[in-house]
């Protein structure tokens, strides 16, 4: 089996890279060529038995994604995307990158199949950023798309896009809408939603880190590990039971900033907790207050898709992965 | 003011054109000027005194809308569309016409603003081919977008983007889902919808007319008048009550095909009910099954948009504005 990432060089193309290399599998057949493609290098994963490819690709660029899917992949992840932050201060760029990226994805993915059939899986990475305030308390699967941001706006028409092809038979597809990724590796960024991570990520670490809203916040989360089972899933699932509903939100796990700080004392004691510092910020808690906070995900569950069972196994996930089974803040 | 119309030569496109060559006021304003595009020529409106002005263009041809927003007009009519069945049987017409014929209007209108202030009220007429079975009996204002159709997509999509252009004020936009515009003028058609159409429009006029579904099926209609009041207060309506949520459900009829007969035999007596000739087909049976039969429309009617208070005045609509007042069948 040959399986192409668009994306792969970002957060979750590397989590999933790292995961097909290693199983050497994708539900129950081998993979067998790997090729990674992002706007810039992706690493090369260790370990990878089949045959490697990686490039650079522009996905926006006329022909770029005709080149990449001439090879005939059998799985494809679309997981490349401008950023909510950047697609609202370059609105051409965003467009360009998030809408017109994926529709020649698509579109090479049809072209292919004119030429002669061909019908590949296409998982694409959608985004809760499809809803906006006001919303209820629990978003259900039936709830429509009103997105606050061109970032939202573009994974909303995207699926719609996705949607259409699927119910044409030019391709297999399926939206997955991922909830945050938290416990985010690698260093705190300045993303709105970062302090999510950063409240655990730091003090596991042993470093301070800042919570800029109140601990009733809640919010809707992700292991990196669920992120790559439910790529996975969705791209070995039967799909026809999704009929020709093929956007989805995907299973997180909703819990509040003092659960999050009640599970990191579990796994790292007082000491970790007092690293982190209140430092109320109404800018911050502006935008996340118009964030889903919570949702019914129904439909992934029935179709399979399991998230994480609790905020502990968020918190052991990370320091599994990430920090060798021990945090440094109790070495 | 000067009103622009795209897609002025179609049914809703005429009659919007009659209504505001004959009235010369859009609100509270004189229309002083005129502009009437499409694919094809549009017809010059009777008693018009201003300035009139009509062309034929290719809204998908780069440049082509650009052209037509440099006179800056106050407000944009956006009508212009591949029908449904066409979009299905040409898969990229439609996507050049019904989306990126959309996204280049939005587009001219951003431009122009880039070059000096300018902010157009956009009126972007929508379907309600959005939503596609299963659905509930009565769909509500907050039901997800499902469509099963290229041109449903298509409008979707439009919707979505249209949402964007406004949220970030480059624009005025709001797109309205019309109904099943009933009775429809001309001659019959061979649209799947038709029929709601013929089997009173024909007898009417002392024409025979097939019914090709059962008298239980429920639909979705708007006369021609109400399809104008909602485009007319959709262009003058304040759109802040709106907020960033742009598509709005047009409150329509729902009625079986027994009421809508039971309407022609108030209107036009037993003699003209006789000439509806049932002759059931199961295609076109089929097809109906997917469509939405009834809303609940509540938002649109909160914002001041008026449904037909009747299929009664449906009939009457027709009888007044395509046969002087008489139907052809009672002479």
């Amino acid at each position: 089996m040959h399986v192409l990432i668009f994306g792969a060089a970002g957060m979750v193309g590397r989590k999933l890279t790292e995961h097909l290399a290693h199983s050497g599998r994708l539900g129950g057949s081998e993979v067998t060529a790997l090729t990674l493609l992002d706007a810039v290098p992706a690493e090369k994963p260790a370990g990878f038995s089949g045959k490697l490819a990686t490039a650079s690709l522009d996905i926006a660029e006329p022909g770029a994604a005709a080149r990449a899917l001439a090879a005939r992949p059998d799985v494809v992840f679309h997981l490349a995307a401008i950023v909510s932050g950047e697609a609202e201060a370059d609105f051409d760029k965003g467009y360009r990158i998030n809408l017109d990226g994926t529709r020649h994805i698509l579109e090479a993915i049809r072209q292919e199949g004119i030429k002669s059939p061909y019908r590949a899986r296409l998982v694409f990475a959608s985004s809760i950023a499809v809803f906006g305030a006001p919303f209820p308390e629990r978003i259900g699967d039936e709830f429509f798309n009103t997105p606050l941001t061109s970032y939202g706006t573009q994974k909303a028409m995207s699926e719609l896009l996705l949607g259409d092809y699927s119910r044409r038979g030019f391709l297999d597809g399926i939206a997955i809408r991922l909830p945050t990724i938290c416990i985010r590796p690698g260093k705190p960024n300045k993303a709105a939603s970062g302090f999510f991570s950063n409240i655990l990520r730091e003090p596991l670490a042993g470093q301070e880190a800042v919570l800029p809203v109140p601990d009733t916040v809640r919010h809707w989360h992700a292991s990196p590990r669920a992120a790559v089972g439910f790529l996975t899933h969705a791209a070995t699932m039967d799909l026809a039971a999704m009929g020709a509903r093929r956007a989805l939100t995907m299973p997180g796990l909703s819990a509040t900033v003092a659960e999050q700080i009640e599970a990191l004392r579990r796994a790292a004691g007082e000491k970790a907790v007092r690293l982190i510092r209140r430092e109320p910020d109404p800018v911050i808690a502006k935008i996340v207050e118009g964030w889903p906070r919570n949702f019914d995900a129904r439909r992934a569950v029935q179709l399979g898709f399991r998230p994480d069972a609790s905020f502990d196994e968020i918190v052991r996930i990370h320091i599994d992965e990430e920090l060798g089974g021990k945090p440094p803040v109790l070495r």
